[in-house]
């Protein structure tokens, strides 16, 4: 049985070649989707392709538009939703799409670093599995199989 | 990840020819789907299948049973819909496929010429992505595999 | 059995008062809702909020928000919805209005005149009702207490 | 007609007093709920009911059940939601709440602060409209019934 | 707490009036809604709002249209269905009425002649409570308030 | 594009034979499935499977449990569903097979004597298409793909 | 704002007068609804509606549909769900009605005691609270008004 | 067609294994997933992979949550759920499977031995089909293929 996982979290460092080859290690039978990560061009998509916006509001409302039809698209093919929460960033866009998966009934792993167990309290109540480290998130995946 | 994208949209010219040229050119795994693009046949299927009909009201009323059949199945298999407006035509069968992928959670791309800016400001405020060109509606697509 | 019918249409003439009018005089037991009436209103909200936007674009982008919060409000507090098309206009929020009555499920009655049975044939198949003129209509509704 | 409006947002400052107080000087006729203002007692609500738990990782994962169902049953009343966020804190809930919005297909309004623009880019662009100020908000309000 | 309940069923004879008197006699706070008894109100429907049809087929085709509207509309706002099976007539109203109920997870009663036992066995599978006799149907009811 | 197609109707002639013969002389990528044609099986299938029953009552019942399991499972896996009703015969697990149809949202086209066009007219008004013959049925059904 | 509380769980003593007390005395705006709990009267409401029935196995089964029946009518009126587990009995009842609540997003307190804490693990897990009184269930509803 | 079935039920003995080899043996195409099997595992995954808890109950809520979300995604899947209660055990989670099953509208064939008929009755009257064997479960399930 294949199954798609969507990885939500913020964009820096290598955090899901880090997922993508603990699950091909472990053999699980896993496809990730992700939201685009490459930050400049998630930025820079909304006049890379409407071209130049009045300012920065209208600049950040072209390239957001687009990543969310990117990332309802690929949610809507996920099984399974991953959400990573840093020490760093405001992370509402992990904290949106986490809550999305939560309303579709898409089953949800939040990693989260001990020191958010308080601010994200009512959040990783809503959510599957709370967990700490990627390791962790990859043993419940596999836990699927076993 | 394969995707299907239902083409809404009038059904002069060849447009839908050049949008899956383009899709075919950027090696995008996408399978297009459409509305009956023969305007004749569209308009004759309802007689063609169940006889002539009293007049044109019932003629157009059979017509339109077996167009709406064909395109609900088809939307139902779609991932992604990308709605043309031309700078003609009514294009009400446009809007209604626009606004059931709105209402069935579809991400929704809409092409619009700028002279409807104002009169589709409501339709275009509810979907995901607004462009004014085919090519743009490419590389929307393109951008949810970059 | 109280209803609330949503009238939906262009904003020119009076013909929603004529409606409630009509209603009244039947003596039904219905509340009608509709969206903003006052074209000029409909069109500055996102401004007379927002403040001054940067070109007529976002001018337009800006009203259509806040329009849509307010339809989509009252249209779900509708049991019945109605769409009215006059021979004028492009009609896309009519036909926007018209469409999510028929995906959420709501029972939908199209007013159109004659002219325009054959570009709005695949619309009115997915309607309940369709009619001709605004006493029908309320015949349709009246109907509904008989 | 009478509607139900969740105040989403920080617990800080009195800024839902101001909320209500403006509502009713424009005379409308809206009830409003939101989570729990109290901090302490939000903070506490797990113990209180279900007595001292064993550290703080279990006092807030009890807490953050209660808080849930709370705003569970509330926001399931609602017929608009308003999320606040304002330029300190982490705002996770608030982002939860106001996701939550979109999904059970809630009208939301968002206010935030210029400086958020770019962080909440993503969520701003699936609300259905955002403005900056609580006046903003009210008067988006008083537009249903304008 | 008060209901409103749907009585489907053929048109002939009394049997709604007698639903409602044993109602009434018990004191249940029970509303009663129900399709368009007037048999020949109901075939002439049509034609009486939307004028003159070509034939039999389209007279039939315009008065079914505002008789589904009608019912669509009092369906969704019951609570609980009754639908009674005669033993004569195709009853393929009642029948549709039915699995609509059960489709929408509205509550069904059926009401069914012994000889129908065979004909009927998977709907009434799929029924809450098939009974034969309008009293026994009322007794169901009586006991959601015992 | 393949395509499952559910065929609803009696169980007497071999007219499911007919269709998916048409279907493939017209080359058309289509998989049928239906309930159970075997009438002898279809009826003693409760007690085949649970033993005999206290009468005739509880032997329908047995079976029509177990008949409705696997009518469920095929439809939930159809695209589109065919109901067929001949001159004979009460019809009804058709008529539950072509509402259930209309109320998941799947496209039913309807075949129906000319005879049947007053009883059914209300059921008709909501599918699809109408038609009264196989050879039309299968000509819908290949328009999807012309 | 009034809720409608659904008190899922045994029917042996009055553990339902004690809640409905409880809320009384703290003044919450609560109105109760349950299962039938006059257990004799649950166990033959089929035979008393239906007659009587083969042997104990259809005895059940009619008591069963009937008692389903009212159930689910109550439920759906419900907006919030208490479902308590004793020390003894099987109470699959109670089960299913939790199970029922948390498929539909009605939010739901589980009372139960110490020795079912393995036992009654994942269900636990999916609902919102767990309490181990009537006292502390009652809190959770106050809290709702805090 | 091949059919993905879920077989809920207690963790003892090898019945998992029995339904698989019948299966096989009548040659159904038909893939089988479950709950996790193996009792200890279950019990322990949460410390496992979270590391130890405080005290029992929150080893058996951090195992429950990791248990509930296997579970989710494999029921998701399914087209089909076989749930079999034995005569031992509270059998909860299999009460809570098998109510998921009905509210999600995925057909259900419960398995339960002659002394919970009793026990079981609402139950058993929401199932599709109630069995008391495996053997009479596999014959079902070969009947959607007959």
């Amino acid at each position: 049985m294949e199954l798609t996982v969507y990885l939500a979290g913020h964009v820096h460092g290598d955090w899901r070649e880090v997922v993508k080859a603990a699950s091909k290690d472990k053999g699980l039978p896993i496809q990730f989707v992700h939201p685009q990560t490459e930050h400049d061009l998630s930025d820079a998509i909304g006049e890379n392709i409407l071209g130049e916006q009045p300012n920065d509001f209208f600049r950040d409302d072209a390239a957001s538009a687009i990543n969310n039809l990117r990332t309802t698209v690929l949610m809507q093919k996920s099984d399974v939703v991953i959400a990573l929460f840093g020490d760093k960033y405001k992370q509402w866009n992990t904290t949106m799409d986490a809550t999305t998966a939560i309303n579709l009934g898409k089953p949800l792993i939040i990693i989260r670093p001990k020191e958010h167990i308080h601010a994200m309290k009512e959040l990783s109540n809503k959510a599957n599995v709370t967990v700490e480290t990627i390791d962790q998130a990859i043993e419940v995946l596999a836990y699927i199989y076993a």
